[in-house]
């Protein structure tokens, strides 16, 4: 069956070979760009997920800085036409491990180039963009619960007793004492028979949504190859995303749940603000922080939120959806069309929520006023700890006066008792983030703007302190996800995670 | 350049790939057979390393025990020839994660099979196989010295402070505290500068040279895909081999660290009976147990013996090489022609050992009656505790009288002062173990047979308390490693290791 290749054909094929992994090894991108063929065909494939086209692959390549370095131990060609040949090789990181690499070469026009590569390289020990510390479990859970079998990354902001909280910050987890005690919402967990697996990651004091971490490199997007992951639960929410964990715990004090959820197209729960103990725990803006989780499902999502949420206090909502068009003005045009198709057919009723703008303005005072409270004598004390982005976000936050602060309690007042009289007991649909999620290479401009816009769709709960579910209900247009958040009334979460359960297509 | 596949061509190919996904999920082993192209060129390959050949394929399927459900996202074929195609499909497991899977499909005799296969599978939070608690680092070390930027896998046999001691026994486990205090071993590897990436599995109390865990699963071999990884330091010993971190700390009492860096292509010194402090470490049988160090090349062992051995009490060796021809009859053929290939020019002189069988029976029963000693009380507490391999060698230790273990001290009073007499100050070489590594799937009788003879090898450094260099200088037959292993004379390690570096062929 398999056609031999002539001689000089193969020669030619194992010189082009070499001389791809030559180019590789010296990273020279002009070399290693013409030894992929051209066009929108080509595919190169790896643990993170496929990339499609010359140019994607080449600016993957531009991004990387280089592969590691690396010995080829076994190579293997499989002989498949004159102009076509599958090549194998072994390889052997410098650093230890296997790589497997699979190319299939066309020859075209007298040269061979690679039209598909699938690449394999040795996993670390653990993804220490997604994971400080990892056990098997790192705490195991009762005998016995709800949740058995289920396994938890808790946020770096959540005491665990024997080990210390990080916060995001190398600076501030190596002062940190290891915890005399652990956290209500992760014992609750645990009570409920869920293990620990692990201490994830958050965006430094959980002051931002994008899910960058300039200490411990961004985690990985897997719904969204090469975008950020969200945050500022960032950590959790890969962890569930990649699988290394059934249940994020986080905390969401302005989307920190709802857009990374959103990103990664998975579950997630902002519940009532005050339904969930915050003690032992790295707070921002206790006027806004609250507990939450992510899952991969729904009954995930119920359990969790079920096993922490005092039932006694919990109540019931009925599905009287309503909308509001001032939001739309901040969500991008293909957000707000499957939005729209999404929430045809629910008789949602439009609702005024007032000056967007306003609103936001309101939220972030208080919160900036609050998280400088939190955490400003720290900052003070150890320039240079913190990134630029949340560096200075924190430099704003240490310019709000007393009379601003003073002034936005007054507005939050004002506006949580008209928000709580315009939306009652109906639950608000609104996207969990203006956009998909932008591309790791995003420059601060985009990203920014992104927060902007996205703040504005999340600052609603944080006024009002509702609960609010990110479900997976816009459908996951390849590649991204987007995800309509029904904002419920207060110590309404598990029924609002069962409206929205209730929208979910059936395919 | 590509040319399209005919319509009913295309269809017959797709309609191969989902029978053949269809097969994968209901784990038809005759259907995925039949799907795969017979014969020797067959290549299937994944993160453990490739198989190659249809019947190796077949046989790795069989003992799968089925592939993780998933969902297909995305399939994508690349036309190649009228009977040759890529076929590329992103995947969903349940579990969380991506997937990738790149098929080349030829069309044989009018049906499509798969002539070459590469899978890529999420990643866990962490191989359990390989370890039980992960950091990033788990512990950090000073903030210079000569192991600066090196990451240690720690054997879970020796105290971290803060965590518990699993001596690769879970009811063991349970039942230990966090320690109060840290290994002198750990802590002068801290105090060079090296960080602690985690503590690593075990061998049950350190008393099997295999590898296999009946509680957390076999840690892979990536030097020789499908076969068991050499114990008892089988933690380390794969962390090291897959580059999950770069300084193995383990024990060897009766080849622990020379057997499994001998089955993976590493270097390990086993150093001098009491050279480095056994404090806050579980013991096996303290006549004979020692520390010592995996690496991936002799400058970093250098560097880790070098940080914990105590510099004043090293000596110098001359480069005397003697052999012994007694220990050829427990070595399989291809490991008695690549040693004699390898000492070959070396002129060592032959001596004469004495009987060694009578030699290891002494060392099995001192080290028996020792280890019963040591852990008897607590396996009578706890039946069931230890897998079948261990209970066994236990129940076996149980047997051991006082009067066969004094005449045992006896004989190895007589044993050591005769060896040391005809060693002197010379280095013994000797393969580091009898074979190269078995399967996984060996048998048990064939497992303990080379337990058998690998022990013969190992126990001249046990019953002397020499210094022992596992060193892959016998080659690395694909796949395979074979290793012999000087013995030199006691408090010689570091000498040792700079001999046996010395003896590696240049390429």
């Amino acid at each position: 069956m398999p056609e031999s290749l002539q001689q000089p054909v193969r020669e030619a094929l194992l010189d082009a070979f070499w001389r791809y992994e030559r180019a590789l090894m010296s990273n020279d991108l002009d070399a290693l760009d013409v030894l992929f063929a051209p066009g929108d065909g080509t595919i190169r494939g790896d643990a993170a997920g496929i990339l499609v086209g010359h140019d994607a692959i080449s600016g993957f390549r531009k991004g990387r800085g280089g592969a590691p370095a690396r010995d080829v131990l076994h190579v293997q060609v499989i002989d498949i036409a004159d102009d076509a040949a599958l090549v194998i090789a072994v390889t052997a990181p410098l650093t230890g491990g296997r790589g497997q690499q699979s190319q299939l070469w066309r020859r075209v026009a007298g040269s061979w180039v690679v039209a598909a590569a699938h690449v394999s390289l040795p996993a670390p020990a653990v993804n220490s963009s997604i994971w400080r510390t990892v056990g098997t479990p790192l705490v195991a859970g009762a005998p016995t619960g709800a949740l058995l079998g289920e396994t938890v990354a808790v946020k770096d902001l959540f005491e665990v007793e024997g080990f210390p909280v990080g916060a995001g910050i190398p600076a501030y987890l190596a002062e940190s004492m290891p915890a005399t005690g652990t956290s209500p919402a992760v014992a609750s967990l645990l009570a409920a028979g869920a293990s620990i697996t692990g201490i994830a990651r958050t965006d430094e004091f959980a002051y931002s949504i994008a899910g960058r971490s300039p200490h411990y490199g961004t985690p990985p997007n897997p719904a969204v190859n090469g975008a950020v992951p969200g945050g500022s639960s960032s950590g959790p929410v890969s962890a569930v995303a990649t699988g290394q964990a059934s249940i994020g715990l986080g905390t969401d004090t302005a989307g920190s749940i709802r857009v990374p959820a959103s990103y990664q197209g998975l579950w997630g729960l902002r519940s009532t603000h005050g339904a969930v103990s915050m003690d032992r725990l790295v707070a921002l803006a206790p006027s806004f922080d609250t507990v939450g989780w992510i899952t991969r499902d729904a009954a995930t999502l119920l359990a969790a939120a079920g096993s922490s949420l005092d039932a006694q206090r919990q109540r019931a909502v009925e599905p009287r959806f309503v909308i509001a068009q001032a939001l739309a003005a901040h969500v991008e045009p293909g957000v707000g069309e499957a939005f729209g198709v999404a929430v045809a057919g629910l008789e949602a009723t439009e609702v005024d929520l007032g000056d967007i703008d306003d609103l936001f303005r309101t939220f972030r005072t208080v919160q900036a006023a609050e998280a400088w409270r939190t955490h400003g004598a720290w900052i003070e004390a150890h320039p240079g700890a913190l990134g630029e982005d949340v560096a200075a976000r924190f430099a704003f936050a240490s310019t709000i006066t007393a009379e601003q602060e003073s002034a936005g309690r007054a507005a939050l007042a004002t506006a949580r008792a008209r928000l709580e009289s315009v939306l009652g007991d109906s639950v608000l649909l609104v996207p969990s983030a203006s956009s998909i999620a932008p591309s790791v290479q995003a420059d601060a401009a985009l990203i920014e703007r992104t927060r902007q816009d996205t703040l504005r769709l999340t600052c609603i709960a944080g006024l009002t302190g509702r609960p609010a579910v990110s479900a997976p209900l816009l459908g996951v247009p390849q590649p991204g996800a987007l995800l309509p958040a029904p904002v419920g009334p207060r110590f309404a979460d598990l029924a609002v995670i069962g409206l929205a359960d209730g929208l979910t297509p059936t395919e």
